[in-house]
């Protein structure tokens, strides 16, 4: 593995014109094992090629050829916005060879932009379900047609491209610019006052301004995200807030509505604010995300109550069996929360993003990365029934892990974060780098001033609490800069020690949530040890939260950890449903897994459930059962499971 | 106000060849004021002309008029089912004509029937939405076009006619048994193996086959009854279970998938278990109603905790603030349970239709009878939104009464169960007669024997707990006969008291939960008066309820009770998040309301609202606030509103 030492712009999917942070790209940050590095194993040997796969065989790839041999509508397949799913996949695959630089998965990614280039027509439209003879006319059908949506990814793909790829004559960032320059024209200030039903447009066109310098670009998407809130899309059943048409970005309280939809606006709207020096919307996105955090997120990280519209509830309303907690917003808010953090470096927002990574975006793929949640209940009431390893799920009544989705944007979403995952990792400042993400990495980066930085970081986190940093970079005399390292919110009890390379005697500190900074100069050798928390804890959750009022949970470090029932034969139970925690039990490690005690309930099982107040569990016999971490439940065949469990009063 | 006496067929809705009770119609019972007697007042004068306004102005009823003249499908309005809405006016307007002999609802229910006889193919067929040219072909999407849905409202409605004028000249009936016989054609064992997306036709197939004596009727209800569960229909995003066409009636545990739909298809079901003598099936039904009561009501009687496919929820699964609990699916409850008590005489199954009419079906309509929910939450989180009054809404995002629906099966729900009422209120047997639920009424019948029995009922209920039964029959020397009634499972500790009206001394005793018994050669004059426990009281739920695990209800007599934020002020507070119960906390009645102290809540704003567990109520002062009959909760403008609170720890 070689990687080139660059302080130009990142190979990473965000790249900010301006921010406290710069983020270090996939040629800066490498992991190299690891919780993470497993996962992307698997997704470069299972979950890429599961995709590839199926986007032939439901003909969402064969979609673009008919469009060159004239067989739409007739013989088109899939959903409205099935386009988007292949540039998806273009996105990851792009992310993955600039990873590895695998020569079949170029092949592949070549082969299928030359399918989709063949699809676009002159003026640089490009959609395979508007447009054509027999079909409706072009952005006809703005509230739920995708075709923007569609673009958004087609241009977050071309940017993934030019970034690890620049210039590469594939063809792929021509087809974006010709299919941008006609929104801009379509959709410009003397074109339609208009917005997409789905919000996507706005990142991609944003990110595409960065990589391509065409300032037309961000101007339109800073149409776009000032044209939310103007109630230029129809209304429906569940009101425009479901579009976050309903109120202006700069004026909205929290994030509402469908949950993807509204992390990809306040994404695209965080770099809008970002470019054109918009204080005032980053500031509005920025309480936005914090009450969106501290009263519409489960414990998770995963967003969105509702499974009708698949969207945010109200305040507090976070209803754990109903959770609809969907993967890919999850992915949304990685990004949004990505993009605040590299605007104010606030820790909070790196918190979020391991939360999420650890127990939304790790819990939907099977470990063999062919099957998938697209959503993550926190209870699960009934044993699911197995999926089909063949057939197509609708998007989110598997309570299994499904292959595919008829709504399949979770598994290209999954597949583009993993594969850009290193990108995630750290930033720098002019001063030195933070690390946000604990994983066996190597990081090789250099300051503005030229100072360069190298090191590895060795860890089993989360398996173990410590991190270990090791410098193989000989800064020159008076050369330091500064490591900063992440404390997440519950390391409270966190050690820091710095050991020199050179025998010298080691330092040690405290190191208190938020992050601990050494600065030093640095000799290859020296040894930054952090050491964080790692005994199983005890979740309360706020009293306002209604749906788990009374129950508690059990987290280890970043990991959520669930009661399933196929754990339950050592309590003579085959269901949670039947189990409470028994009176002050306390979650212990033991053999690898965290174990707590539980009591049976004694309800009687017939007649009107609301009466007066009794205690039923007094005197109750108390057994340990081992809990499961959250992200991999389900993978023991069809089960009952819950995160929160009642407390036994 | 004449009553005939008879023993015939009675005037009401269900009419079973056999059971434990036989229902009074509207011809021995007629309810003369109170609390019912004011909502049948309002029903009449609001919402009757209300629905038939909004009929017209809808589309709806010209949508006949439109298939005489050729105008389908071009100028058709209303979803696939607007037909039905039609019918269920019908069908009210008979009830009501029955009940009051209006000679304007005469003149308009015989102008409604032309309009849909023009309509009617000569082969029999009759709907607006299938079958024209330019439509989809008869019984061409049996899943989702409702055309046996409607038609069952249509026997509903005929049957309704006949049972209150029959013999009349209207058609109506006509109408009904050419579509009948269509129907028996189309899908009897010769012809297609199929049944309704929707549950309706068997209830109706049923009643229509006691109204003519056509036994043809009946095995076409068994028939499309014992056709559920073979998976005809095709499968779903939320599987054959939201058609009950998963499992088969009888093999079934509880009531699930679409609400509505299962307690239809439960009643119909009902009906052909009696009148086939199938008793397995019967028995069947009856557990699954004990589970589904036990299991998956809420303590409002409501059901239904889905608002994506308005289903049942799993066991257990009764989120507050999600709470469907449709307007139609505690019609279609009441109509389940009526048909058990008629088979089985017990008392638990009028205990749920009292509950389900005072806190759902009393709840869906606005004082002036002109505006309704449909959904019925138990949680409402934020203010509701006024409804623009000539305004139609989708169906279940009102959070506020709304005058009419998209979908509008509600209104003329409710106005033929209320104007049908009195049909509910006693039963007989042999030895006597049962009063099930409590109103001032006018009873007067005959028992098989020819004994006449004659009483009235005075009461303020549930004002107060008195009831009294003041005799007017004069015996014949030692023809004694039984008045039945039922205490509610509440009602520990109530007392009867029966007093002579020759001034003999009076005789009181216990009267527990269930029934009680009064057996008597009733003279003129003697009065039985039932006392029934009116202090207002707790209600915890079943610990296995998770959504409301730590609150408690207030319950008062058969009415359930809420807190809205409107009479929080004496509290210094807007929005019932800010407040539990005090601890110890019991309600009082005070001034024709109940109170309960209450203390504020101190939870911080911001922040990740997951943490270690603190108790953050010490010491809060509580303060008494008012509480609202759950039925007239959102009456005073837009408010936040909870049954279940919080219980201070």
């Amino acid at each position: 593995m070689t990687m080139q030492i660059t302080s130009t712009a990142p190979q990473a999917p965000v790249a900010p014109s301006r921010g406290r942070l710069r983020p270090l790209g996939q040629n800066e940050v490498r992991i190299t094992g690891g919780f993470w590095g497993d996962r992307q194993s698997v997704n470069a040997a299972g979950t890429l090629r599961h995709i590839g796969a199926r986007l032939e065989s439901e003909g969402w790839l064969p979609n673009f050829d008919l469009a060159v041999v004239g067989g739409l509508p007739e013989r088109r397949r899939g959903r409205e916005f099935s386009d988007s799913e292949v540039y998806k996949y273009l996105e990851a695959l792009a992310w993955e060879i600039g990873r590895t630089d695998d020569a079949a998965l170029e092949q592949r990614f070549r082969e299928v932009v030359a399918r989709v280039a063949a699809a676009q027509e002159a003026d640089g439209y490009l959609n395979t379900r508007f447009g054509h003879p027999g079909q409706g006319s072009r952005w006809s059908d703005l509230e739920w047609g995708h075709e923007l949506y569609c673009l958004g990814h087609l241009f977050q793909a071309a940017v993934a491209r030019e970034r690890t790829r620049p210039g590469a004559d594939d063809g792929l960032l021509g087809i974006a610019v010709r299919a941008a320059d006609l929104v801009c024209i379509e959709f410009g200030a003397q074109g339609r006052d208009a917005i997409c039903g789905h919000a996507e447009v706005e990142v991609g066109l944003a990110e595409l301004a960065r990589v391509t310098g065409e300032p037309r670009y961000l101007e339109q998407a800073r149409l776009f995200v000032e044209r939310h809130g103007q109630g230029t899309l129809r209304d429906i059943e569940w009101g425009r807030r479901y579009f976050q048409d309903d109120v202006a970005v700069r004026d909205a309280g929290a994030l509402r509505g469908h949950a993807v939809r509204a992390n990809y606006l306040a994404s695209g709207a965080t770099d809008v604010a970002i470019d054109t020096g918009d204080d005032e919307l980053l500031a509005s996105l920025r309480r936005q995300w914090d009450r969106t955090t501290a009263r519409r997120t489960y414990v998770t990280g995963g967003q969105g109550s509702h499974h009708q519209d698949e969207a945010f509830g109200e305040d507090w309303e976070l209803p754990a069996d109903r959770a609809y907690s969907e993967t890919c917003a999850g992915v949304g808010s990685i990004m949004f929360s990505w993009r605040l953090l590299l605007a104010g470096g606030d820790a909070r927002h790196a918190d979020l993003i391991e939360r999420t990574l650890y127990n939304v975006v790790a819990t939907s793929p099977a470990p063999d990365g062919r099957a998938f949640f697209y959503a993550n209940t926190l209870h699960q009431r009934v044993p699911g029934v197995p999926a089909d390893p063949e057939a197509t799920s609708p998007r989110a009544s598997s309570s299994l892990r499904a292959p595919w989705f008829e709504v399949s944007c979770c598994p290209p979403n999954v597949a583009r974060t993993l594969a850009s995952l290193d990108a995630y990792i750290a930033t720098a400042d002019d001063e030195g780098v933070q690390l946000h993400q604990y994983a066996p990495a190597r990081v090789r980066t250099a300051l503005p001033d030229g100072r360069v930085i190298a090191f590895d970081v060795e860890t089993d986190y989360p398996v173990s609490g410590r991190i270990r940093v090791i410098s193989r970079t000989d800064a020159a005399p008076g050369a330091e800069w500064t490591l900063t390292l992440r404390v997440p919110a519950w390391g409270d009890g966190a050690r820091v020690r710095v050991v020199p390379a050179d025998g010298g005697a080691a330092e040690e500190r405290d190191a208190a949530p938020g992050a601990v900074e050494v600065r030093r100069a640095f000799r290859p050798g020296d040894v930054v040890e952090l050491d964080l928390p790692m005994a199983p804890r005890l979740t309360a959750p706020d009293e306002r939260i209604d749906a788990v009022r009374g129950c508690l949970a059990i987290e280890r470090g970043p990991e959520v950890f669930a009661l399933e029932s196929v754990d339950l034969a050592v309590a003579g139970v085959d269901d949670v449903a039947q189990v409470a925690l028994a009176p002050g039990a306390a979650p212990v490690d033991r053999d690898g897994r965290v174990w707590i005690d539980v009591v049976r309930h004694s309800g009687s099982d017939a007649g009107w459930p609301y009466g007066e107040r009794v205690d039923e569990r007094g005197g109750a016999a108390s057994v340990a059962v081992p809990l499961v971490r959250y992200h991999e439940w389900a993978e023991r065949g069809p089960s009952t499971m819950r995160v929160w469990i009642p407390a036994a009063t």
